[in-house]
């Protein structure tokens, strides 16, 4: 078959490699229909994941069609239309009992963290992947869901939601601040509503990032260029801050921020990806009374928003920008890695 | 009145002041029969505080007797006998109505944060001392509980309990490890079994601290000079870290232990003063799904741990050390500011 | 001044009254400029509720301006345009510090429990009305939202969402029934998407009321005339029931649908004031893992549901049917008391 | 093997039936080494459970050694010393991945709700027993807890535990009231410590019962008999009632005596098995803000509680009485169903 392969920083090809077989009585070969890009492959490419091997098939997020099931897979059968989750769980260890799906341990199968598809075994930027723990790791399409719309399932959303949302405790009446407009923040802003938020600040460097933040849900725009941007924030509160400040870049400077703008009492959510260490002036926090969370996504709300996305409850076809074919593969990567040129949030690759 | 009055940095005396006066319908003045020292106390003589100005009557820990209530106290009468909160709270503003009492607004009466005695308004430390928000910032003192207990109810106890216990989310079958086992962390350690702790690890440079914090209900202790310390508490939990990481110390290299030892999943619970900024390693824990918290106590539990200690549930005269007459004020300072080599943990100043 | 005025079961008069007197240092005196009528003051003019005693001005709903404050009101000023809470609170006894101000004990000022206006002391259908504890009981109507819609928040609102959403632990992705699309159970109809329902399956005898409840934010519809109502319910779940089941009547048989559709692990949130005991069906229910919540509204909610219709978040008009001046209370009472027919929902009497 | 089968009501044999056989890759096959009796065993010898068939191997809780495993499990090896827990899991069903076990759908291994053993399908009062979902039903048994210990967490502890305790919601300072002092009831009384409760009062017809439930933890004990008896639970609260009143007979006039002493915003949990419904004083109830909760128990709190048995902070060698050999089965019924008689809490039946 053919897939994206990685071979070292800044190499990568779409070439033929063997298919995938079936290794464990859990798992289920899967036929891509539908895959995607994530910042986390670009991060990749960079070689700033070393554990990703040269030789790895990449990519975390897809839809497809079983063709395999496992002799121990219950709950599925070849033919079901699937998503793939970027989180494997085994169902059986002390995380996956706590619904902490990020930490899984797994066992011979996948062993380690949760996240081992395009990562620590093959992924889904393939004709084919190998799924671990099928049942627990794989989700059933609804009738009347595109793949596009279900393929959003597989991490931006729930990574949004979860690490975000839920993470920053939002509740009806919150106003939320989301420093950094970009997918995953978007993600954030458009699942803010589900407890309620009352405004839903975009803080971006970048205007026509702001104002897309809008078309997602955002009720107010700050750009972080302006020099009174804290005091921007605080005059949409009480003057105390908002209640949950969520972090969506990854980068020392809008951890920074976030701390800045949180009330007393109030919540910092990271969500970016962070490569160095950040200064938090507990100086000032210790006495605040602040909460600061990070995360990676567990999914364990996955099956909760595919629910709503079924009943039409959340519209996602706007984090759509691009769509290509299987074989164009270089092609999205070349679109997706100019999102700032091209405004690529989402780029769809179907069979 | 005779009064413990800061005069600038390193300068305090117990000289004559004028005694307090009523100053609005919701104070009350109480005659104090028992105060204590806070380590906040010899911070504010290092002038630390800046807050504080020269003049000041010290003190946020107190125990006795009405004399006066104003005319809108509607639950307090003169002659009884309370225990004054280190936080008022005035019962109608933002924060107080969710009972985040340290974050108190006040009015004209009290301004700003929730700890105003000894601090922007006279203290305890005094023969009398007027309290804002009586209603709201005293505690009947129950029958049969000695002041010397119930002024530990004034900080130490809810502070150890909220922001060390509560804000941990320790449950039951947690491993918590608190690292400085002084005054403040031993409050926490006596109290993590109100949520069923497991095991309690006491973590400190001082090995008569380690033994001393097994008297207040550490199961388990580890000498932070031992170069394997982490080592040894990977070995008391499944290898993964603890539930709840105290910090009670303040300074950077403890804050960094916490971040350290935490599980994925776990809590870390900032309990200690801070002077200085510190460094998150949020490189590594961006995808450990931890939560930081910080606070300053909001005595919301004030009434539940002084029920515990009047069913005799909660044990606390060993916290108390040394004993003074009030007239010795000066010489409990110097008692307790030299805690390393007299052990002081409380001194209690009794009328 | 003019009030309604109780004169015993089924006796009332809009009639001449001395104007109310300041009676404690934390009174105010609000003129009344909107006021409305609540299903149970029906209720009370029944004789069902025998502690309201006749000469009685009923009436627990309005906004107004504050034409005199006690010495002892602090946040409040007079000319201040303020919505009267259904539910006074003290802010100082063990359940106002909890937040449960339904329970409020108050003192000689307002004894009891939190409802005590048009019950046990002077109520708000009228040209004036005196309210105990005005810093904690009043709420400051925000700049731009109309006398008719702040009324809105003196109990249908936070009755529907704090009894029936939050009581209900209403979740994103949650099936919500609410039987009973009344005043009240439309309230749950319109808040429960601030916990992100998934689904609101209105249920009612009464296929208008069905269709109005649509335009609430139901999603479905049911008739309880229907044979089939209960398979239909299940049919729009997974077939296990649903999560959250609001019982919005009070009568026996809608407690009863209540435990029949509710899910494994859901929950039954009564709404609806009840007469009667109910016979429970313990011997299923013993081991369904349901949780069955009743309650008075606490208004802890009202800053909260207040901000999100200043932030245009939660539309209200919709709940009212008709319009009357003060002078026209019998008129108002007529056509609230017959909506059966006259498809009254809240009917707003202003000055 | 032997074993004891049920053969229809009043009737049971220990007899020779053929030896259990693996029958899904997630099976193991468990060698019994201890066993025991649970009152619901009573109960479907009366014929009270329709689903047991006559046939059917009785007994839901045990100890014993892995003789084999299927090839799917993973996590548990011949050889392993296990506790069989009374619910079975399968680790994939949208209840199971909300930790919701007593609700499992499992599949064609064992369809149907969480408790199968001795119910849906044979039992563990016999020589060997097949366990669905080894990976997920059974726990291994720490090193140095004795078989007697560890099989109080098949059901007993965790029952009393989380359907009591945590369903009541029981935090620290609570005042907790168990109406019925029977096994069930003590491993509520043994275990609300776990949340801190300050007063724990044992409500029983019978003084011995009471006598007894105070070795186990209750502070306080009153005679169900004594007309009084509402009047002193109340003179031990502060006259509103207690937090949580948990019910663990399972007869309607338990129930009510719980609905009767629960304060405003107060828990009633029902652990009782009721066969009969209960009138339930609505007309009282729904203003008082009360949360009434049932359930069968999920097990998710077995390794936790198994933790705390490990390290000492849990004793439970108290809930056994009697001791018999496997062959003695049919004397150990007897002395368990003369429990009045005998004094037995439970009755522990060692190969």
């Amino acid at each position: 078959m053919k897939a994206l392969v990685y071979h070292g920083p800044g190499k990568k090809a779409w070439e033929d490699v063997p298919d995938p077989r079936s290794e464990q009585p859990t798992d289920a070969i899967v036929r891509i229909d539908t895959t995607t890009i994530c910042g986390t492959d670009l991060h990749i490419l960079k070689g700033d994941v070393p554990a990703v091997q040269p030789g790895r098939i990449l990519g975390h997020e897809g839809v497809g069609t079983i063709v395999e099931v496992g002799s121990a897979v219950t709950t599925l059968a070849k033919g079901d239309r699937v998503i793939v989750s970027c989180i494997k769980s085994c169902g059986r260890c002390a995380f996956c009992k706590q619904a902490m799906y990020a930490h899984c341990l797994g066992d011979e199968g996948a062993p380690g963290v949760g996240w081992v598809l395009g990562h620590l075994i093959d992924g889904t930027q393939a004709e084919y992947v190998r799924v671990p723990y099928a049942d627990n790791s794989l989700y059933r399409v609804p009738e009347g869901v595109p793949d596009e719309h279900a393929v959003l399932l597989s991490d931006i959303l729930p990574t949004g939601f979860e690490i975000g949302v839920q993470y920053g405790a939002t509740k009806p009446g919150d106003v939320v601040a989301v420093i950094g407009a970009g997918p995953i923040g978007l993600a954030v802003i458009a699942t803010a509503g589900l407890y309620g938020a009352a405004r839903i600040i975009a803080i971006d460097l970048d205007e026509k990032r702001i104002e897309q933040a809008k078309k997602f849900g955002a009720s107010d725009g700050i750009s972080s260029r302006d020099p009174n941007w804290r005091d921007k924030v605080m005059a949409m509160t009480d003057g105390f801050g908002v209640d949950v400040a969520v972090e969506a870049v990854g980068v020392p400077e809008t951890f920074d921020m976030a701390t800045e703008i949180v009330r007393p009492g109030g919540h910092v959510a990271n969500v970016g990806v962070h490569g160095k260490p950040v200064l938090l002036r507990l100086q000032d926090l210790w006495i605040q009374n602040v909460t600061i969370t990070t995360g990676l996504v567990n999914t364990n709300t996955t099956p909760m928003l595919r629910k709503l996305i079924a009943e039409g409850r959340l519209e996602v076809g706007k984090f759509i920008t691009h769509r290509f074919a299987l074989d164009d593969m270089l092609a999205s990567y070349d679109t997706f890695s100019r999102a700032a040129e091209t405004g690529a949030l989402k780029v769809v690759i179907a069979r």
